[in-house]
């Protein structure tokens, strides 16, 4: 689990397979104490900001990971497998302070390449993010926009080959 | 020009394309009286938020784009082709207040199929969406972002069977 090999592949190669396959996408942070969190995000877009490949997310103030991400300005999203259903499940529902979700979940953080935060060994495509800009989604919804610039992105070499 | 067959395609299908290829990417809308605009941009994200498919782009309230867009909610992207480069420099340095676009670079506004903003002919690759989410950028830059469901995607022939 988490070992297999991961190639380095373009920004966008295969973006397609990451905004389709929502809502299994997996956001990582981490904290200025080193402790990690996962979180489930169904919002996700991809392209370009000022000429760089970016990735944006959205977290609600609530959230745990909303402190990490404003700690250290770093994220990895990480896609899932139909046979993490389960995991994909509770990082969506549970807090990260109540629960270590990578060990709940026996998923395996992985040191990323390029950012503090870490990636999830299990998934299969990996895109490490480093934040250039935020926006305020609209008060009715509560939402901070991170707009990450995509420094890194992997995936399992299965994947490369079949898309 | 402009009369190519086009094809309906689904929402991401081609969406590497259009999230290279900037900043070839052409904005058009429509303001109540029906006029038309077309504005040249260089941000532009896509990806699902509350499980639509959506495309972001961003506006500066300084641009006559954001009249129209405030007043009508509805906009479409074009991508453009590596030979309509005056045109994309055209609309990215001259406003609309000035200029007729389509009729200074000699392009031809087509009807949306579900919006009331334009296509345009001569482009290859067109997303038509209604806004359902608006977001406040860093006050530095001083962008609106304007997140639209994707109505419909379609494409020149050629385009959807080379790629």
């Amino acid at each position: 689990m988490g070992s297999k090999k991961k190639i380095g592949i373009s920004p966008y190669e295969l973006s397609h397979m990451i905004i389709e396959k929502e809502p299994a996408n997996l956001l990582c942070t981490v904290n200025s104490k080193g402790k990690y969190n996962i979180m489930t995000i169904t919002w996700g877009l991809l392209g370009p900001i000022w000429h760089k490949p970016v990735f944006m997310v959205a977290v609600r103030p609530e959230r745990y990971t909303y402190g990490f991400i404003e700690e250290i300005q770093e994220f990895t999203v990480n896609l899932s497998t139909s046979d993490m259903k389960d995991a994909v499940d509770f990082c969506g529902t549970k807090s990260g302070r109540d629960y270590d979700k990578f060990k709940e979940c026996g998923l395996t953080p992985v040191p990323g390449r390029t950012v503090r935060a870490p990636i999830i060994g299990e998934c299969v495509l990996h895109y490490e993010c480093r934040v250039i800009h935020r926006a305020e989604a609209d008060p009715l919804t509560n939402h901070r926009l991170y707009f990450g610039e995509i420094l890194a992105v992997y995936a399992d070499e299965d994947i490369v080959k079949d898309n």
